[in-house]
């Protein structure tokens, strides 16, 4: 019998972060500060971040020492596996070798643990007594509750309304450890209580979210913010998933062909894919890195390459990213955690010079997947990490096509056990693929902020 | 830095079962066909079990070799980590070491899967095309839909009516994998309609719903009955459980001064603490075996030892166990696997020896311990294998008061993710200790059958 499961021992776990910061043969325009329109220095962070983390946001250092406390967290679930999913590739009659990441061990229940335990512990170094964030299906809020428990900080979390009430089992977990989980738009922030004005039914979304936690942070001293994706300090975390991975595929004598991740805010692919992407631009290797995005919120295939905020109060940083516009308002798909305009600097560039491509997919056939995925492997993955399963499902049978064994790696970031509504309603034949609003893009595109 | 994770590769994963048949001082008293009151014979089981199954269950062999089939499923999450539970250790201030396995790695979320996939083996080898089973709280269910749906069998699941409406999330995940999912009492069965007729709201019960599952099968040629617990061939399939955990000490030099399970119907205590008991009787080992169970349905610790029924219509055979009585309604408490009147047979025969002994606590004392330990380790329990924690962290306490470094083993059956409403009534101070039904129980212990 062949193995079907790849471990590493604790020992073997990587006591660095990639940064692909070092290798990148462009960098992203900077940060912005959105006032001035004037690069943002850490003196506009400092109010909001540590400044471990800020130094991390700009460092081209290529490998930066993971402190042993947080490697001692990490132990509790990490090295998570890597699983080659020999039943789904019988299911699809595949020559292709399918490998898949899963850190659906986490304790929270994805990849978000990684960076949400860094970013606890500098901001606890830094003397912080609460960090504030922002959570859309609260994959990021159960992340960040549990790392700010494991190192005594409190914790305050804006959900996006209509996601606090559809997914309730989340809220208590955050609530479990020691989280304040507020719905939002909340009657707590300026920003919050603006929103209300307009619209007291408002649902909430990610951007009013993160105005609303990203204010409470800058009005308190103790008081800092955190975010779960898009930043580069959030990509530096996640590389622990590319690095294992490629130590795991190492074992087996295996390299990918392919590299596919689920794509929101970017950390996600980025943990995965930046890894390799060192190989491909520092040793031309000849890796395909494909993220993967919701057709109803295709920032990297349909968005612009611009400045844009990152929240839809404008009280971020200007970041040079794909966006659809922060007031681009995308359907309610069940991926929660992919509904957001903007996306990952660096993941922007990455695919804007040609080294990761993008692909779009409704969710329908994300779901499809996801199902032929549980009944062969076991795992109920999550509605985001199911597009991953998608594509790497278009490249098997792409692999059969062709007659050749490809290799393919994805992450299956996340599992889906708090996300079962969505299956009674794709089981019950209820799913729909939404139309892109293209009028409510286009009115977003032509405000992005001018610079 | 020390290991946090004791892991084994998958080629240390055990190839045989362990059947304490073969070692125990005393046999139980064999079960009796319900309508003679003789003993049962292969005949009696036949029409509802494989002849794989019948044999195991009365085999006296030590060890009873798994199939390769199987073993190729318990890789998708087999072996199972042992984890040392360092910051709970630390909570408590205690020189003990406490280790704790983890099942709620395997897709089902619990234990429950190592029997599962044996059962639909040996039921597939056998040429059956269908199971039906009953499930309470759900977690067999999961575990029973998942393993037909890798041996291509259709799966009936009659879930406890209460259950089934207060946990949709786990009826959702038996749909994904292609099970069928009724609420029990139901219309579809004799023994359904006649509870249906005198109480058209009552809200099953175990004993009601493992009628419904056995009338089921009984009643069709292609269909067979799985149980998930208290049967010897499933106490069997769970010594995976302690195989593993023994090995895994062995790797660092360590073995239990106690073995804690949470004690239901029996085979989770059984599958981790057989394997040890086996040291007990073999070669006098001085390892403590607990089996814990909630107060409010105490079978082992306030039960008769006696011949009952394992159901309430009175279909199955006789089973020489401690029992509350079938007609014993233990309150809701939320550790609904727990809600048993009976118990394994062979648990209870090792309980009666004094080979192992049993406890018995109230739910508000588990659900802390159960917060207690998420918060130090990161991973939400269900409320059943609470029960096992609680008693960890009274050992613990205990090995303090002693000062003593009691090496302290324990269960951790599954996860509590799709059980968190127990964990909002707990944290809103709405959770009760409810009172044993005295009188209720004493009706009950009257009306075990004559034999």
């Amino acid at each position: 019998m062949s193995e079907t499961k790849i471990l590493l021992s604790e020992k073997e776990m990587p006591t660095k972060w990639y940064n692909i910061q070092a290798d990148m043969p462009n960098l992203p325009k900077p940060p912005l500060n959105p006032a001035t329109k004037q690069p943002a220095g850490p003196g506009d962070l400092s109010p909001i971040f540590p400044m471990a983390l800020i130094l991390q946001e700009v460092s081209q250092e290529r490998w930066i020492e993971i402190p042993e406390e947080v490697r001692e967290i990490y132990k509790l679930w990490r090295p998570s596996p890597l699983c080659r999913a020999r039943r789904l590739e019988k299911a699809l009659d595949t020559p292709a070798k399918i490998y898949y990441k899963y850190e659906g061990v986490s304790p929270a229940g994805s990849h978000k643990l990684n960076t949400a335990v860094a970013q606890a512990y500098y901001n606890k170094e830094a003397g912080i007594k609460r960090l504030a964030t922002e959570t859309g299906a609260g994959q990021w809020g159960v992340a960040l509750s549990q790392a700010c428990n494991f190192f005594g900080l409190e914790c305050t979390v804006y959900m996006v309304k209509v996601s606090y009430h559809q997914k309730p089992y989340r809220r208590s977990v955050m609530q479990i450890f020691g989280a304040d989980c507020i719905a939002s738009p909340s009657n707590l922030t300026n920003s919050g209580r603006q929103i209300l004005e307009k619209d007291p039914e408002s649902l909430g979304s990610l951007g009013i979210a993160i105005s609303e936690a990203v204010e409470d942070a800058a009005g308190r001293d103790d008081t800092n913010y955190a975010l779960g994706s898009v930043l580069n300090h959030v990509a530096l975390h996640q590389s622990v998933l590319g690095l294992e991975a490629k130590e795991q595929l190492a074992k087996v004598d295996a390299y990918p062909d392919v590299v596919i991740a689920c794509c929101g805010g970017g950390s996600n692919f980025a943990g995965i894919a930046f890894p390799f992407a060192h190989d491909k631009i520092v040793s031309g290797a000849k890796v395909r890195l494909v993220a993967v995005e919701p057709s109803s919120c295709p920032t990297l295939t349909r968005g612009h390459y611009a400045y844009d905020f990152g929240d839809v109060a404008g009280f971020t940083p200007l970041l040079w990213m794909y966006t659809l516009g922060k007031d681009f308002m995308p359907p309610g798909i069940h991926a929660g955690g992919l509904r957001y305009h903007g996306d990952s600097p660096l993941v922007s560039q990455i695919v804007h010079d040609g080294i990761a491509e993008a692909r779009a997919y409704g969710q329908t056939a994300v779901f499809e997947s996801a199902v032929l995925f549980a009944k062969s492997e076991g795992v109920v993955p999550a509605p985001e990490s199911s597009h991953a399963i998608h594509h790497a499902v278009v490249e098997a049978i792409a692999a059969k096509e062709a007659g050749e064994a490809r290799t393919i790696l994805f992450n299956l970031s996340g599992h889906g056990l708090l996300d079962l509504p969505s299956y009674d309603a794709y089981l019950s034949g209820k799913l729909e693929d939404y139309p892109l609003p293209e009028e409510n893009l286009k009115r977003a595109l032509e405000q992005l902020p001018e610079v």
